[in-house]
């Protein structure tokens, strides 16, 4: 498989754990729908196979979105932010993106002052 | 100023730094802007006061979006996350995002397989 091209890689700007947010947006609608967190590995394994994987910080491992749940993320298109800290992960999100069954992991989730 | 809900500090899950990332979308056109990273205490301001106070991971300082580049975000809602790591924060944004001066942090950064 190929490796993550080096000048991406250099890029790159992680977390004291080795990580980059990657902010996950329907691509028609414009929702986000979740955020992930991928390392060098999981965004290697999302460019070759056109299918989103992710890093688990609570499981410590990759998971491929919709490998258990059937709901896939399909790449439609991925942006690194101007400080190579964020990815924006463009998807066509089969069924709900949350595992608590919404369409989004922010829906009905409103924080007030 | 008000202390930050208990419940949602609880809610909060960090990195190791102890930060949460925020993600801001522009509340009509739904455009992905920016990802910033906040603390228990950025999180407070921004809610106190209506516009959005990152803490700056390379400068470790809280900066408050606009005060020196008059870019400035007016708070329209704040959601947290299922699992309590990211924020959406919903913005209305005065001129561009990005400190390169494009709108979105993520304009014309598009990553190729």
């Amino acid at each position: 498989m190929p490796a993550l091209d080096p000048d991406l890689t250099a890029r790159l700007k992680r977390t004291p754990d080795g990580l980059v947010c990657a902010v996950v947006q329907q691509h028609d609608t414009l929702e986000v729908l979740m955020v992930g967190w991928m390392d060098d590995e999981a965004l290697r394994r999302t460019l070759a196979e056109g299918r989103v994987t992710y890093w688990s910080r609570s499981r410590r491992e990759y998971w491929r979105k919709g490998d258990t749940s059937g709901n896939v993320q399909w790449l439609k298109g991925l942006r690194l932010d101007c400080d190579g800290d964020a990815l924006l992960v463009s998807v066509e999100q089969t069924g709900p993106a949350c595992h608590t069954g919404t369409r989004s992991c922010f829906d009905g989730r409103e924080v007030t002052a």
